[in-house]
């Protein structure tokens, strides 16, 4: 069967108004056969920084010549530039404020234009709504196939977010941040396995997790091997480190909130309380 | 690529429930091929003047043909009756207790019928679930390409609500309400440009909104130009004057709740503090 | 038009994560051309029965060979078994944990089968995420056509939850659950017209519903039926009695949570306030 062109869709619109609807309904009069698949609307308000994450973790199940439309787009209507980019295998649509930041860490890019092409646009464009009026339509159309240098001037000066930081902060120690918490209450760090294999090397594993006045010593590989006592530390699907419980919420049970800071000391042998888990990080 | 039908769905139904899948599973069934794309299914509960509104503010983005599914029914089983409405370029369906309002209000419609073709229902009908026992069969098939003929006898007094009344209530203001608080707190009225127009001529413009014991007078064409201090009204992008603030909900800042009385005083020049908004009501 | 390939898709992964759209990539990946439906992704968290009542109530509308994948998954990663089932019309991919108990309840199985192909997994598995890794490749390749026997070998001791129990407690009382409230605060029960017939006899039918102090002994068929007064019974869409109230929450006015025990008084004769409701539990 003939793959219809699929468009995954991201933004903080909410799933109480119409606003998703309207931008749906502009890809399918543009672009006839597409299918709109949701990644999520439930983004925190203007939270640029989820909605990269969210988009990160999850673009690359898609196949091939799938267009990403992200809008977390508190700067809409002003001078803000809108951008549409392509990677290997897929093409992206998103204001120009970061919110492709992951991406661009992670993915070879080959080019970022300029959104310019106005002739694409749906008319009158409210200039309190360009993800129906800009955005929708230019997603529409790369899933049918447009080139993307018919989209407008290619730029490199794209914006790029600071993401939070991970640095080394003693002979032992990684520093990042809690990054998100999840329909589950696991606690999602900013930390991977990479970056201690950056930093210390292979031979170094994670020993201890501190945030705030909590302390973590346990790794697992999944959650029912936490037990039902008490946090431990594993590595999530996306590839990050995160805080969990078994059928609880850690991130009320540590009493932790997105962006605190998270420290993470390592040590040259496997941790005391077993093997650490082997990294898995998604797809090579 | 030829183009699937689709049908929009918009519900008090709830995202936690079987009712949306049932109602999709159903028209699954009855149409296959059929592309079901969800408004919002997030309505509050039995709040036929909010969906009126949503649905309103999205359906004119779908191409042609579109079969939009509305159901927010209180009195589902009872005698009230099931409509199908026809306008130039779209189908409705919705039980008779005035959700289509705003189409019919809008649009030239073509025509409405009473929904009594029993032969294409899902049986048995249960008396508590018309939307997925009758309306999901119906807009299947009109889906499908049924004609509107087929469904029931044309009918002329269909249920017409008493929108929010917007009226003039003194040598330069216009009464309205607040109909809609959304996802980020922005305070939608029932005032639109046109309201000024209609009451006033075309050389008036806004001045002032008052909202309780706030009064609103500045005037902004998007939310950033608003900059970071308090509140302002912006012409949202569904063509209704709102209350806004940059990146925080101004619901909250001013107390505003849904059903307040919003006064609108006009003046004949430009407002003092900018220029007035031009009128951006969506497709011409 | 030719019918594509149906997957439904409930879990409790919540519409704010990463989680369902990347369940949706792998199937849109390895099923192309597939249409994903959800049923819900707000189950409680680690909810099995929620799962397993919602399930049951919306996979029987979707028409023949689709597949209903079906992720409430606390003891991911562990030595719990996943399982591909089907029955005349239809194919399920789940945990092994009871989530398909009702389906396997109430309609006759051909053949389950524990997932053992591995060479269809998406790699690395992450042991945190069989919903992506496993269960949605599953679920591609058997919407795609592949045979059952192909995913692993049959099996008969799959898990099969003890369901809320139903029984006779006098001669005249059977004892039921509170299963859920919905988002209409909709007080639904454990207890269906079958469960009166097969305990008493067709002509017994339902006389009072007793939950914690609260008696009900008004039958409607509808809820407009109830009027504006208090609350009453009737028989829900997918063929539970619940108690409601006519456009305001039952289980407020009542004080009903779930897992509450229901009482309900049967008697010989229709019930003194009116006639009892017909059965009408969704497809014969």
């Amino acid at each position: 069967m003939k793959r219809a062109p699929i468009v995954t869709f991201t933004s903080d619109f909410g799933n109480r108004e119409y606003y998703v609807g309207a931008v749906k309904g502009v890809i399918s009069e543009q672009c006839p056969g597409a299918q709109v698949i949701d990644i999520t609307h439930e983004i925190r308000s203007h939270d640029i920084w989820e909605a990269a994450f969210v988009l990160a973790s999850a673009y690359a199940e898609f196949p091939a010549r799938t267009v990403h439309l992200a809008v977390v787009d508190p700067g809409v209507g002003s001078a803000r530039r809108g951008i549409a980019a392509s990677t290997e295998a897929h093409s992206f649509v998103a204001p120009d404020n970061g919110l492709l930041s992951l991406i661009f860490e992670r993915e070879p890019v080959r080019r970022v234009v300029s959104i310019e092409a106005e002739h694409y646009y749906r008319r009158p464009v409210a200039p309190t709504f360009h993800g129906r009026d800009i955005f929708a339509p230019i997603a529409a159309r790369l899933a049918g196939g447009l080139s993307l240098s018919r989209i407008g001037p290619e730029i490199d000066d794209y914006v790029q977010l600071n993401l939070p930081p991970v640095r080394k902060t003693g002979s032992s120690v990684l520093e990042g941040v809690v990054v998100h918490i999840d329909k589950f209450g696991n606690v999602i760090t900013s930390l991977r396995p990479e970056h201690v294999e950056e930093h210390y090397g292979e031979e170094f594993s994670p020993r201890l997790f501190r945030i705030q006045e909590t302390q973590v010593d346990r790794h697992c590989r999944f959650y029912a091997e936490g037990g039902a006592d008490g946090v431990f530390s594993l590595i999530g699907s996306s590839g990050y480190y995160e805080i969990a419980a078994l059928k609880k919420p850690a991130a009320g049970l540590i009493k932790a909130r997105r962006g605190m800071k998270v420290a993470l000391e390592v040590g040259p042998a496997p941790a005391a309380t077993g093997a650490p888990p082997p990294p898995d990080r998604g797809r090579p």
